[in-house]
């Protein structure tokens, strides 16, 4: 096995939603009301719902600058790579990073669909969601069989509505939901109570995966305003084990044994030493806390219900044997900064290699393909999905950084280190 | 090499300070106005200073329970061992659990002496701050000579009293001072600022190493009231992570590249993937973040200037090898609820076993020796230190557990997972 014989599934990357996304899933009078991409005078294209405007449209979307202008807001889309929120561009982007297919989490609507908890008329953002919902299914992932892992979110402030909403994607093939890692910091009721059991059920029944992208529930505190930004480029994977622990000791996996919790971008490096610290502090403490996980220790129910992921992670991968193998994927985390691509199977090959080719194909595509319920080899013969065969398929795509692109740098001319507070300041 | 024949030094365990602390460092006219224990209705033993009470003395000092009765607050000096206040009942606590010597953290002033940055006159706290230290280098450490690392608290509010202070105790044979994960949550200037800098330089100058203990600054955030507690103690240790990125990407250790930041109670099998995550992001996003390590990495910078600690860590024992051999040491938390008193030879043992028995010594003992600056072998010939022979001096010494022994133990009768919300009413 060599490289281009990989087969690549990405469990997190990111769609900018096109300007007509809601144009061929609504009425007309609905489109009235619609969440609408406004062009301000400072050349910033944003979306605007109820009067609401979304600060900036595009989350860091910066593959294909020069790393000295990544930053956190590329404003317009004449900044942004076409291959960011046109689907035939992304196919071809997705060809010449060698990825087959792969898992697309909202922008403007945030990682877990949060924007519209705050919408005033709650019924019509329910047909907003679904229209949401069947323009991802229908429309982007349609447009190329295979290639995608349909994703749909919720009508959090309701749960009737979010089973409701969770029985329809099911039936259009939707494969998870995109939920928050703690949906307490949104004014939601926490994993530990009932409130969510109908939801649980309907996905358990529907061998649909639970996502949890970092930062959609709760965020890396800023450590202090003038630190600088990497320090907070650094936390924010592993921040998701503070999630891990809130689920891993829920009811949740104890009454929907079947259910799977997957932590997008949470990195797999560190995960070993929270499942032993979780053990230990079970047989350490559960005399006077009253834990219980049955016949189970933490780490194994961790292992039976969480699947991980990596964009480039060497330790973990020296370390899987304290993993299940089963459970990790990858990820590119394409188009945001942390994104390796156009090169990711360059980067990912050294790190992998050493492990035998089952567990390459397990890490590479099997797994995502078992847990999310996934055969893209329904629509396309396996042997035309490897890294060298898709990149024959992309020999016309521009991968050349583009400069002077535009839009809320926040480095300093200076040289002087950027700081968190610089950077809150772009989102003032 | 067997279990017996380790040698240990503890760099993280606690002291219950006894109620005639200031009694030899304070004039009497002094002494009336020191922070003074009182005996409450309810029984509670607590301390008093300018009107404001300490909520409870002793933060779970637990050793010496059975574990059903572990819990976050003994509230009197007769619900716990007397090892945890009385110096030659904590040498034979020492003794019993095989540990030649320790370094004894604050508990009524905070770990890190925050307890005095509410003080009204500032000026008399630095003389009860200056009398603390006396007690514990002087009175405490120096009961028995080779058996205590010293330790000090500074008067955080004041840059010149830290110098000061850090001086005098530096000539009195301190080897490190207790500092703060991070100093913002409690109002003071972060370690991005140069206000530290002159104390930087009479520590490394000296050296003297820094030490943040887990909690001291940063607080783990509760996921929810209604998570199970262990969820907390799950998270509490790998949440210093966070501050470890802060330290590592602020200039300090650039100026001061002789200065030493110990990670007290943060474990180390998390280590490795967060130094890869520091280098992927140092190298991903320098040219925009602006941030520089000269000719280090971000990895080899923490190698150079951290020292990290475990109470119970198999995964980053099997991973020696991605970390900084020199730099790891291990810690009891006596008297704390994770210890594992009086019983640590016998987890460490199996754990550590498989490395060279010149990596165990470094683990146990030598690292400790080299880096905090401390030679225990001056006062007591090294064969006369191992866990054999230490225990051999103490078998008088009773550890059976001792039930009923009173406090607010939060541990619900009916068997319901004990949760955040009730252990914070114990402290309201």
């Amino acid at each position: 096995m060599e490289m281009n014989d990989m087969i690549l599934i990405s469990v997190d990357d990111h769609v900018i939603e096109p300007p007509d996304l809601f144009k061929n899933h609504l009425s007309a009078a609905d489109l009235e009301r619609a969440p609408k991409m406004d062009t301000m005078k400072s050349g910033s294209d944003s979306w605007i719902y109820e009067g609401r405007r979304v600060p900036n449209f595009g989350l860091n979307a910066v593959v294909g600058r020069p790393p000295e202008e990544y930053g956190m807001e590329p404003a317009s889309y004449s900044q942004i790579r076409k291959g960011t929120y046109q689907v035939q561009d992304r196919i071809d982007d997705m060809n010449v990073n060698g990825v087959l297919a792969s898992i697309n989490f909202p922008t403007f609507p945030s990682f877990g669909g949060t924007f519209f908890l705050q919408a005033t008329d709650k019924d019509f953002t329910k047909k907003i969601i679904s229209a949401y919902n069947d323009w991802h299914i229908d429309e982007w992932c349609g447009a190329a069989p295979g290639r995608f892992i349909p994703l749909a979110i919720l009508p959090l402030w309701d749960i009737d509505a979010c089973v409701a909403e969770a029985k329809r994607v099911a039936a259009k093939g939707c494969r998870t939901i995109s939920f928050l890692d703690n949906p307490v910091p949104k004014g939601l009721p926490s994993v530990h109570s009932d409130h969510w059991d109908p939801l649980w059920k309907i996905l358990e029944d529907n061998n649909i995966v639970v996502s949890i992208h970092i930062g959609s529930g709760a965020q890396v505190p800023y450590s202090s305003l003038d630190a600088p930004i990497d320090t907070w480029i650094v936390n924010m994977p592993m921040y998701i084990a503070n999630a891990t622990t809130d689920w891993l000791f829920s009811p949740v996996f104890k009454k929907f044994p079947n259910l799977k919790l997957a932590l997008s971008e949470g990195g797999i490096g560190w995960i070993p030493y929270l499942l032993e610290r979780a053990d230990f502090t079970y047989k350490h403490h559960k005399a006077w806390t009253n834990c219980s996980f049955g016949d189970l220790l933490p780490s194994e129910l961790f292992k039976r219900n969480f699947i991980t992921c990596f964009i480039d992670d060497v330790f973990g991968l020296h370390n899987t044997h304290f993993m299940n193998v089963d459970k990790i994927t990858w990820e590119t985390d394409y188009p945001h900064s942390d994104s390796l691509w156009p090169d990711a199977p360059e980067h990912l090959w050294p790190t992998i290699k050493h492990l035998p080719t089952e567990t390459i194909d397990k890490i590479t595509h099997l797994n995502a393909m078992r847990e999310f319920g996934f055969d893209p080899f329904k629509h396309l013969p396996r042997e035309q999905c490897t890294v060298g065969v898709l990149r024959a398929l992309a020999t016309h795509v521009d991968t050349r950084p583009v400069a002077n692109m535009g839009g809320h740098n926040p480095s300093n001319r200076d040289g002087r280190p950027v700081t968190n507070g610089e950077v809150m300041k772009l989102f003032a």
